[in-house]
């Protein structure tokens, strides 16, 4: 009946392979005399998700986490993961020939320092590492006496005999109504900023950001409708667009062409190189612009300003119509949460439910709605203690029973053409016991700090985190993540440059943006807690304000579950948002819900009592 | 009956003098080939409080305030004040002579870039900027295609006819029951952070450091118990203080040479070079550092580590007899504030007291406890309007009766032997009005938001800043300075590392550190409100707490005005909150307060209902 058609629950790793691979790699740096080298988890555009023909470090060690990186020497390697991914790795990877180690606590130019011999010559790809990383790595290259060398084409293409064909995604173009901005506005606004920044041109190496500037959307990756492609926008005249033509209907080249020359992916070295010889200053995105950029650049006489691409604010920067879309979106969501949530309620007190058949349940649901294009990130499922790994993905081996008076945690979300979403539900199986209702209380004051949060323009997310977190301190506890991140607009979940964190940016929250709020608490081996709503900034209306102030909308729509709920701590004003949160739900979602989700809708949304 | 003897209520502006002077200074730089001259108000410790005979920035200029800068060049100057001094300057600097500049807008380094004629050398005193400050000026230089050219002696001090001595202050050694610390112990500590830091030496250039390690006290400045010095101290071995020999009596000398090497400041830079030959990798602080003791080090062969000097953190953290020490000058101040608070409820009504009235009766009652060594800053006492400027400072020009309906702020501390003290408290004279009480319940509400704050190890100050603000953010209102700074023991006022503000450090609270808490409200021309407590970072008492947290106790102990409070506002958590600090207030002080005090004292500390 219910199927999952977007993520799998495969352990895909070729672990078996490793040995024969690494042997073929050091052969094959030992022809080009290179004492080792460098495999990070990465694309040309320091991706969230790689296209399989660029999975270099999973083809090499096993390893299929979403971060980490490798060094190959000759008579030693390590792999370099941090803490969530500590048990996978040993899962995955032959540790006999890859030593595990800690990437905050010993990261890869400590080890390297410690591990390369003098006089060695590293190796690396300049288009998998930003030329931050490659100054770190150089650094530490040095302090060992040894260099750090670039190396191209990577050695490992040329063994990697059963290599994927580059993903070919078809580009669409965006709706204009769901754009709410024509690709020619957004380019000229783009150059005003480059002109802000005393540059001559700029680099878009972030693929997120091109596909926002020229409103295109693809499938290259996983999870999010990325078309992978690099761009240079000058400060005056005509842009170019670096993409696979193949990836093109006439139509696309068409509407491309009327924005900026459409140049093979070939040509962008090219392109990199006159930009040098014409001695221009050109910005470079210093969280993604590969280090080849930079290199090919300066080596032709240009000058790089390396800094934050200006797309990245201006994208988090929603528009009219992308609030719209987003709020549909999330209207048409929450009916097939609460379908879920209304069936979960039904069937997973019979027992014998799995985290596996939650998964499939929920995306059937969202099927259902005849838009969804994707998920929008792989389901988090966790059964009682599985709730508590805070990065938890469910495969076939670790598939649990969603068991009775267990927490199940449940973080998901979807991409539709007018929006991305995220919520995170923990709803409870049968009787939660005392120290659950009071740790979820505590995480529900503390998301619904930041839901009412009224606060002056220039606030930082930073500057927020703490409420989200205040109840559980006067526990003694915490939760190990952000309480929030930036969300895209039918693009990726996780998006900048703003967040709510601890230690976040410095960058302001500006009305539009599009948040997650979603405070947690995990007690290992026993059971996770998270909830989790999507937020806009939008503008405050107070009485009396000497300056602007922003507070936040919440976007998401479902119920929060009541049973889990503490009433006896918390506060008049808290019971009311969620009363009336819970009223907003219900009235929004019941048209649109199924006929046998409405009594339970009701039933989840009834006012709580203090 | 009263009178004010630690702080002046004069404009000690030399202003006529300015133009003389500023002739003679152009003529010297003209002899040395220099286009100009950097006249920062600074000594060679970067303090806080510089003394009369480093004050060239006054005697040139007639600017006494406690921060900025000028630059003199041949056919121009100007000088570089913050947004609190705009007015000030104009009072008492000849604008004829000097351009006004924003500090921050318009600062030295891009006024440099704009004004600094090609081909020019620009003097500075390497002993009065930090090697951070230099090399900002050196690289504005550079742009300007013009040279930062060091300049010893300071060519002001050679015109300088009636330059003041240096201060001789008396060095006193700090009672072992107060320091709760042997100074021997202390380098030993300080010894082994050096060796942690991979530094064979540590040079101490805050005089503070070295009065905190040495435990010793003196009196070279206004407002702060200090004895102008540096120290050397070595990874191992014997450790040199530099200090003038006429400062220190035959029991202090012997004291000193106990621990180290008593050296005349003129040694200071053999010393340092001494360091630079034997090629030892100096620490430096780079907030207190002068660039002349970097240079002096490089120059002989010598290797130099700026970073904190790890002594401000150490100094920060206070044992229990510098806490013990703490709550009994809390104590005494807390009866001293309480007589005056019972005094002015007495007479402010009759009309006719004035600022300064307040200030020299203040005071008076403080002297009276028989231990006041000092006044620890310069008090705000600001009625009506004036309570909105943050850093006001009445004078004789500026003294303003303090009227009925009026709201009075008063800003003021203590420096007893046994500990510093810094108690702000808002009092109304009359009927405040509604948007008085509004404000000041709001401003009290995030005050004991910080108080009762409770969070684990490694939140930093910053984390906690919003805390203080979210009632007024839900006003739409907002106050522009941090929320609290560290406090010293028999110190500075004002004490690294930690603080409580918006963009703090990143430096973790640690139990032991003493901070203030002090949000406040200011209506510009109308009223200003600001609470300030002292609070000490504790132990936490949780009940099945996952880690360490922690909490403050609040140490100052003084009634907060409840006349001003609107209960309305006030949850039943803060109202129990406050009643409970004042019955604390009440017990603790009834037993000190001068008799006509008791009746006032019971009256201000009555539970208030919500």
């Amino acid at each position: 009946m219910f199927e999952a058609r977007f993520q799998t629950f495969d352990d895909a790793t070729e672990r078996h392979a490793s040995a024969g691979r690494l042997a073929a790699l050091r052969a094959a740096l030992k022809q080009q005399d290179l004492a080792g080298f460098m495999v990070p988890r990465a694309d040309r555009h320091q991706g969230e998700y790689v296209p399989a023909s660029e999975a270099r470090l999973a083809w090499l060690t096993g390893f299929t986490g979403s971060a980490g990186s490798a060094i190959v020497l000759s008579d030693r390697a390590a792999i370099f993961v941090d803490g969530r991914y500590l048990l996978q790795v040993r899962d995955q990877v032959d540790t006999s020939l890859f030593a595990v180690e800690h990437l905050i606590e010993n990261p890869p130019d400590k080890w390297l320092e410690a591990n390369l011999p003098r006089g060695a010559r590293l190796g690396y790809d300049p288009w998998l590492h930003t030329a931050d990383d490659a100054e770190r790595l150089a650094k530490a290259c040095t302090s060992a006496g040894a260099t750090l060398v670039p190396v191209e084409p990577n050695p490992i293409d040329a063994i990697w005999s059963d290599r994927p064909a580059p993903p070919l995604g078809k580009v669409t173009v965006r709706a204009p109504e769901l754009a709410g901005e024509a690709a020619a506005d957004k380019l000229a606004r783009v150059q005003a900023e480059i002109a802000k920044l005393k540059a001559d041109a700029l680099i878009v190496s972030d693929a997120h950001n091109v596909a926002w500037t020229f409103n295109i959307r693809g499938s290259d990756v996983e999870h999010t409708p990325l078309p992978l492609s690099f761009a240079r926008v000058p400060r005056e005249g005509r842009a170019s667009i670096f993409i696979d033509a193949r990836k093109l209907s006439n139509e696309t080249r068409d509407y491309l062409e009327t924005l900026g020359d459409v140049r093979e992916p070939a040509a962008f070295a090219d392109e990199l190189k006159a930009l040098g010889a014409a001695k221009a200053t050109v910005r470079v995105d210093s969280a993604t612009g590969a280090d080849a950029i930079s290199r090919l650049i300066s080596a032709a006489g240009g000058n790089v300003a390396r800094g934050a691409d200006p797309i990245t604010l201006m994208k988090a920067v929603k528009n009219a119509a992308e609030i719209a879309g987003t709020r549909a979106a999330h209207l048409r969501d929450g009916a097939a949460v609460a379908n879920f949530l209304a069936w979960f309620d039904r069937e997973a007190p019979k027992g014998g439910m799995t985290e596996i058949d939650a998964v499939a349940a929920l995306e059937t649901f969202r099927r259902e709605t005849g838009l969804l294009k994707e998920v929008s990130f792989p389901t988090i499922s966790g059964a009682g203690p599985n709730g508590a790994i805070v990065h938890y993905r469910v495969t076939r081996a670790t598939n649990r029973k969603i068991g009775r008076d267990e927490l199940f945690l449940l973080d998901s979300g979807a991409q539709y053409e007018d929006g991305t979403t995220d919520i995170t539900r923990t709803i409870a199986v049968g009787t939660p016991s005392a120290e659950m209702r009071d740790r979820f209380t505590r995480v529900l004051k503390g998301h619904i700090a930041i839901a009412r949060a009224v606060f002056p323009e220039g606030t930082t997310g930073a500057q927020l985190d703490s409420f989200a977190r205040q109840y559980l301190w006067n526990a003694g506890v915490d939760f190990d993540h952000g309480t929030g991140h930036g969300v895209g607009s039918y693009l990726s979940v996780h998006e900048g440059p703003a967040s709510i964190s601890k230690r976040g940016t410095t960058v302001a929250l500006k009305r539009g943006m599009i948040l997650s709020n979603e405070p947690g608490y995990y007690k290992t081996d026993s059971f996770g807690i998270r909830i989790e709503n999507l937020v806009l900034v939008i503008e405050a209306q107070v009485e009396g304000a000497e300056k602007p102030v922003h507070a936040f909308e919440t976007l998401t729509l479902a119920p929060i579950d009541r049973r889990v709920i503490a009433p006896e701590l918390m506060t008049a004003d808290e019971i009311a948002w969620l009363n009336a949160y819970h009223a907003r739900v219900a009235k929004e979602l019941m048209p649109l819900v199924a006929a046998d989700t409405r009594a339970w809708l009701e039933a989840a949304t009834k006012p709580l009592r203090g």
